[in-house]
């Protein structure tokens, strides 16, 4: 047990996410203090009402100011802005990082204005649900789940070395794995894995209400056949994911590209017949799934555990 | 409650589906007499060993000889051929249904051996899971769920509406809700609500499995993004989703070129940052979600339902 990491975190963006890491730190005493940082006044009110946060503010500058760890937690393009707030306060010898799923532009916008005394580490949790706000959140949101560092490659002294340690420490502390990772890399990685499944989903169901001949109500009617999953991450964040598509232009069109080029063989290979081209990836992609159940990322359940209490 | 409606069922394929109607039919005492028909001597085994029918057989004839409910619920190509094998020795007056996700060429397939005394009542119940096979079924299934219709247009007499009355009785009485709609109508529906669904899924598992400078273990490890939502559906049955393809190419090749037209618009959209486009399409989609939750087709809990336990 790793006890207290930081005295003193600052949580600049109180929903989902933030609200998670504020409830798991405090239940597990990993920081001394917790200072919530929201632009919201419904928020605010909200968190204080909760009793998440030891203390909650508008302010950005006076909520980081004596903190030893600062999480970003707010959409990913308005954490340049917020790090611009906060720079003037930040403590020297803080920590420094966020919760963004994008991470190349992120760190650029955070190196921007970042004082030289502080430990810049980008970072992101992979983990959420399709709900917002301080409500949303809950204490084993990261429990079993992967953290990304992107360290800053320039920085190769060892106090850095040992920030970054230290936020690895905090991190597992709150039930998480925690995985160093390439800026690049992890962008890349997080376009196949995260934003295009979400780009998908965010457009079968927007094809869906909009298709002639079928009504919106036919489609919720019968959509036990499929389109219900895909309803759940098109239900996400508007914001969140505007920022996130714009952030990470370049790698999200890549591998929009290449599943564009594998529909349309798909596309051709029924057009054509091709029954066997259709069982052969229908059949290899049965595997992928057991290797997510096996990662411990899945529930084996049949439906997500749906149907649970049904049988 | 109705009690029995039919005699004897006969389910000629007993998995997933094929199980799950037996288990629920015997349990509410719908039917008298249940046989299980699988070509799959494995699926015999396990049916008898189960309990699940009170005679298992590999030959169709002889299996549907003296109902007067036979359901095929094999893969959509094959039922033309159990159709033709179990035709001479259907009872006169028998109702002659299935269960397969496509209506227009199983309709077609059905009526080219059927005998004239019986009557053939297509039907598709709206439920599944991504496991196949007896032992994934389970009597809950269709509790709350849909189940189309589609009568024959072309027989108006009061004999046949009496047996759609009758099939619709027994549906909803296994829990089910019951719809009659136009052939065609319904192939339209399944292609947007649930062919398409599982033809992008199984799409996008095989773009990331494929995809350069990405290994196949972060895809499984980083999953949790969304991409996992993916895999439950491209892990469904190959056989029985290839058939599905091949059978309802035409709905499924428009819908699919929607879908493509506004992925192109979307990645327009990214491409040059038009921001309030993407945040337009992510906000009204929300609204889809609520609809399927409140007609009771979806879980409301976060994340499926996955973190139940959790908080």
């Amino acid at each position: 047990m790793p006890g207290q990491v930081y005295n003193r975190m600052a949580v600049v963006g109180f929903g989902l996410i933030g609200s998670s890491l504020a409830r798991i730190a405090r239940e597990k005493g990993v920081v001394g203090e917790i200072v919530a940082v929201d632009a919201s006044e419904a928020h605010r009110a909200r968190i204080a009402e909760l009793g998440l946060a030891d203390r909650v503010t508008g302010d950005i500058a006076g909520g980081v100011a004596g903190c030893d760890l600062v999480v970003f937690a707010t959409p990913v393009l308005a954490i340049g802005e917020a790090m611009a707030a906060a720079a003037p306060a930040l403590s020297p010898g803080a920590t420094v990082t966020d919760v963004g799923s994008v991470k190349g532009t992120v760190a650029d916008a955070m190196a921007a204005t970042a004082p030289g005394d502080v430990f810049v580490i980008p970072g992101h949790p992979i983990a959420g649900t399709e709900h917002s706000g301080p409500d949303a959140g809950f204490a084993e949101l990261f429990d079993g789940r992967w953290v990304i560092l992107t360290p800053d490659a320039g920085r190769e002294d060892a106090a850095y070395a040992e920030a970054v340690a230290k936020l690895s420490t905090f991190w597992r502390a709150c039930g998480a794995q925690v995985e160093l990772m390439d800026v690049q890399h992890h962008d890349l990685v997080l376009a196949i894995t995260s934003h295009l499944p979400h780009l998908i989903a965010y457009n079968i169901v927007g094809t869906a209400s909009d298709l002639e001949g079928v009504t919106e109500g036919e489609v919720m009617k019968y959509s036990a056949g499929g389109f219900r999953d895909f309803t759940r991450i098109a239900a996400s964040d508007p914001t969140m994911w505007r920022d996130i598509f714009v952030a990470n232009k370049d790698a999200v069109l890549e591998v929009l590209g290449r599943f564009t080029e594998d529909l349309q063989a798909l596309s051709r290979a029924i057009r054509w017949g091709e029954a066997d081209k259709l069982q052969d990836l229908f059949t290899r992609t049965r595997a992928i799934r057991r290797g997510v159940i096996a990662l411990g990322q899945e529930s084996a359940e049949p439906n997500f555990g749906r149907d649970r209490g049904k049988h």
